[in-house]
């Protein structure tokens, strides 16, 4: 990832360092590179697939950070709030071209087409969330959400990665789906960190998303158990409400059960795609993919 | 190109289908439909490419005008000028991610490898232009800033079509070159209509280039003919200077033959062009592309 912005402008190559610096998981390489491995698939083009998945996630990082006006990522500042917003824009179209580039180089027209797809669905997740009136409560509208946002990346890594070692239509099918479960439970997951985690792990102030009117799965619960709650109206309304307020709110759904309940929901993604898993051949990749399951909806506690 | 946004946010219809409407020259996909043709290649498939080419083309003027923050292009308003940052910023991502979808439907890896080559040239060279100190005197710089603005997608036009024909390397690259002639001539002709065009034709001020520091083909020959004006030295330097300055500049640019030199070298270019036109197939589509390639150094006459 580092080598992909030699020969280019220096400043492009402090930029992408300072990306790839403040680190984050790598997790969803890590899926690509071990269900590859699980069936055995060509080394050299796995890490250039996972590669390419990484830095359309981080190209995609870049322009959501400028858009949102974003300080902070993963506890270490972003590049907008550093540079222009005309070099990072530029910054995020360089990582997304090279991230082109690399899915390019492994010569499959199919992983093409789905690493292309994939990004159309990334953004037009994006525009959607963008031209939507906030405070939006619909479970189906918050499924779609964070599919675009989430899973279809995820559900990218192990389509793309079981393509190349050319496995059986069903086996990519069941793979697909793999990736998928884990990538919902993975963002339901990060969604209940936003309320339940501390600034200092989760890298940004606590319910950065109901602050911005965007009502994730345990706010969700939460009205629909207590459709008369007065201050989660007023929070999701959009019009002026107190720190107070806010407080409050989160106190009362994270009291309600609320949390929990997302919980299960995303522990049951995650079941569905380890008695997917069971079926996959028994290698070490196996073993370590189950346990990349189990920290996706363990990670918090 | 307009059935790209079906299916998604109904303003991101709105939004191509007024980038679509301004029109302009559809310059890009002509070259590629006729190089294509002319070599019999498969129609389906070049259509989809060329549509590819004209939405990344697209896609970068819209990033581009965001970043300029220009208020017109072909003389009507930019997406940036009616929209948020966030809904432009957005926009040209999706663009570009249906480019991307286009180019992987023909299939090819080769052509999408080449693809996702000329979006890193195209941006590296916006990046370079972005950090480098403004009023740069330099031919080469010039010659590599309007490959990269230009003539590299002209070459992916001729380049990429003459791959889905599947003609002998030599002949792609022979049409490679042809595309290189055809992009810088037509670069160098943008940037002396900048001087001599009228604010109307043009659909931007006069000398728009100078006044953001940007040294093109005739302000360089030029200064390299009188490098004791003070005029230019004043106008180039980035620090305040008068309209009246300006306008003396342009003037003395226009009278001064330099005008006639940049003139000379751009149908320099054509004529290698046409050369290389000489030993294709004799189709109607060549002497389309001779026409063509004529237009673009006599259509400001």
């Amino acid at each position: 990832m580092r080598a992909q912005a030699e020969g280019h402008h220096p400043d492009l190559g402090a930029a992408l360092e300072h990306l790839l610096s403040s680190g984050g998981k790598r997790i969803r390489p890590a899926i690509a590179l071990l269900t590859g491995g699980m069936f055995g698939g060509n080394q050299e083009k796995l890490i250039t697939l996972a590669a390419a998945i990484e830095l359309l996630h981080t190209a995609t990082l870049v322009h959501d950070d400028l858009i949102d006006g974003a300080l902070l990522r993963r506890g270490i500042a972003t590049l907008n709030s550093q540079w222009s917003p005309a070099a990072t824009v530029l910054t995020g179209d360089f990582v997304f071209a090279r991230a082109a580039q690399l899915a390019a180089e492994t010569r499959s027209p199919e992983v093409i087409r789905l690493f292309a797809r994939t990004l159309a669905v990334i953004v037009d997740g994006e525009i959607t969330q963008l031209f939507s009136s906030k405070g939006v409560i619909s479970r189906e509208n918050y499924y779609q959400r964070i599919y675009a946002k989430t899973a279809s990346m995820f559900e990218l890594a192990t389509s793309a990665s079981s393509i190349l070692a050319e496995v059986d239509d069903y086996v990519k099918e069941n793979m697909r789906e793999f990736g998928y479960g884990i990538g919902m439970a993975f963002q339901i997951v990060d969604d209940i960190l936003d309320f339940t985690g501390e600034q200092e792990t989760v890298g940004k102030p606590v319910a950065n998303d109901l602050r911005q009117g965007l009502v994730t799965l345990p706010a969700l619960y939460f009205v629909e158990a207590h459709p008369e709650h007065d201050g989660i109206r007023e929070v999701i309304s959009g019009k002026h409400y107190s720190e107070a307020t806010l407080e409050r709110v989160v106190n009362d759904i994270r009291s309600s059960g609320a949390i929990e309940k997302a919980m299960e929901e995303a522990r049951a993604y995650v079941e569905r795609s380890l008695e997917i898993l069971e079926d996959m051949p028994d290698t070490p990749e196996k073993h370590a993919l189950a346990d990349l399951a189990h920290y996706v909806s363990d990670r918090h506690f």
